[in-house]
């Protein structure tokens, strides 16, 4: 039983680790040397995330975090959107809380007093606009059960997790019991796996997730072929197609895949100078996710979604700069 | 007597307010609706930092300061650059410190511990590009004699100082430490006005200042009229001409005049496509004094003064974003 999206006060709900972002441009060679592995997400810890930044340029800091970042994106397009994210009692803390709440998202967990700092991720972008994801997690760690409220949960069209938080410990225990309060109320769930190395760390718990508790999957390929482990694209994304409800598979500059049963729809990327792709994922599931709880067609949710995605990656940060709020209604259907 | 370059450890020592800038951008009735007036700076205190900030769109947050922005951009431009200025042992302390060091500026100022916060800027960005600034001093109050290291001041071929810096109560004494200090070791004492509205709550002091211990002035039209009183600029400009070695007066996009005794060189803007004002002033004088302290003639020093604008200007925020360590030693002359 699904719940008629009139009952709902929220469109969608984001669980995700609440992060500020430092981003700074480099060559080529500070990632080689730092051995970092280019486009994806390395979890360091207090000391590393200290030497790194030592080693950085000057830096920018904006609000982050890829639950967060989508929620910021969907409320942009006009959508109500709550979201639950542990940061600490802290300058960066009060920087994350004021941006999330000026995007007009709903954010009512309470900071995290007297532990961790705010988790902040070291962005660096290389000169092919690819970002690399340095993630000390700080106070996002002491997210668990207790910060989910299954009444907010079951106010919201949807629930949306990102799969970055299945690296924390306590934080699956939150997604588990968020994935039942939403289905409990009727509601649906959707997940985004984040990275293919973080499918990698957890790839049995998200398989065991996305067969039994998912109904909305977003992923790009190496994400859905490291899920599945398959080398190729068609076998993973057929998968998907029996595991879940809907499947968005995004594909860089060649567009996405929109799976939901027998039905299979392409989407166009939206051509767009691309200066840093931080954020670019996190956007089109924003995008999809407005248009679909706005009750919008398939085709409607994928081409939104490649707008958004559009947008975030014409500029440095991962939330919006330009004013989204009539593209969901310039929609053609 | 003035010492020789060659026995300078550093070309500009800036001193100044340390502060954060945290921008937005905004309607004009943003501003209106907050009894802004456009393109100034305001000084306020911490509950209606707090009341503005509340009210303000998601930020961008990185390190400003207009003296910092200043050795920023001449160590960007291969200048040897030292900073003194007063933030907090806090994170926003930290961001100031890793930025300005990983700038290239050496910045021996020890945090401040148990006082105020690291001072911010709240900067509110309209649709012309113009920047809107409301101050929070935080613990740049603190700034007084005692962190003036007198051999670091000697050490310096020209010591810059913001006039922003007269605003907080111990920094004078300061400023006048720091001049006495560079003059007794045959140095050059450099003044950027800031703010035509700093001028006005300062000038009497400005005055005495300028006639008796600067030689070098950086203003805009609308601060060297308020310095001298005065509605036209080319009497303002004559007045500046008898009590200064040397004066660079800034146009906007009709470029600078530049004044030596009885010289005057004309220098043109570089144009470019202005998104965000902040730090025009400040890149100017950075632009300016490395060309100056490498010995160059001053049609290339205004020259280079109006390239470090252009750039700073073509995007958000006050420090630059492109290479210009190539830019000094193209200069014709």
């Amino acid at each position: 039983m699904v719940s008629p999206a009139s009952n709902a006060r929220f469109d969608i709900l984001g669980i995700g680790n609440a992060i500020v972002d430092v981003l700074a441009p480099v060559e080529e060679s500070f990632l080689s040397r730092h051995d970092m592995r280019k486009g994806s997400m390395a979890l360091i810890d207090a000391e590393t995330a200290e030497r790194i930044y030592q080693a950085m340029p000057p830096g920018q800091e904006t609000s982050g975090g890829s639950a967060a970042n989508t929620c910021a994106v969907a409320a942009a397009l006009g959508a109500r959107v709550a979201y639950i994210g542990q940061v600490a009692d802290d300058q960066l803390g009060g920087v994350f809380r004021h941006d999330i709440g000026a995007a007009g998202v709903h954010f009512p967990t309470r900071p995290l007093v007297g532990g961790a700092p705010t988790a902040r991720c070291l962005i660096l972008v290389s000169r092919d606009a690819q970002r690399t994801m340095n993630t000390y997690l700080g106070a996002c760690v002491s997210l668990g059960e207790a910060e989910v409220d299954v009444d907010l949960v079951a106010s919201a069209q949807v629930t949306y997790l990102e799969g970055y938080l299945f690296d924390p410990p306590a934080a699956q225990a939150a997604f588990r019991k968020a994935a039942a309060a939403a289905h409990a109320a009727g509601r649906r769930v959707a997940l985004s796996l984040s990275d293919a190395f973080c499918v990698d760390r957890h790839r049995a718990a998200f398989r065991e997730l996305v067969a039994g508790h998912i109904d909305i999957l977003f992923a790009n390929e190496s994400e859905i072929c490291s899920l599945y482990e398959r080398n190729e694209f068609d076998q993973a994304a057929a998968m998907a197609r029996q595991d879940v409800e809907l499947a968005a598979l995004t594909r860089s500059e060649q567009g996405s895949l929109v799976l939901r049963g027998a039905e299979t729809v392409e989407v166009a990327a939206v051509a767009t100078k691309v200066v840093d792709t931080t954020g670019a994922g996190d956007a089109y599931a924003a995008g999809f996710l407005a248009a679909l709880t706005a009750g919008r067609g398939l085709a409607a949710c994928g081409h939104l979604a490649s707008i958004a995605a559009a947008e975030v990656i014409s500029h440095y940060g991962a939330r919006p700069q330009r004013d989204l709020s009539k593209e969901l209604a310039a929609l053609a259907t």
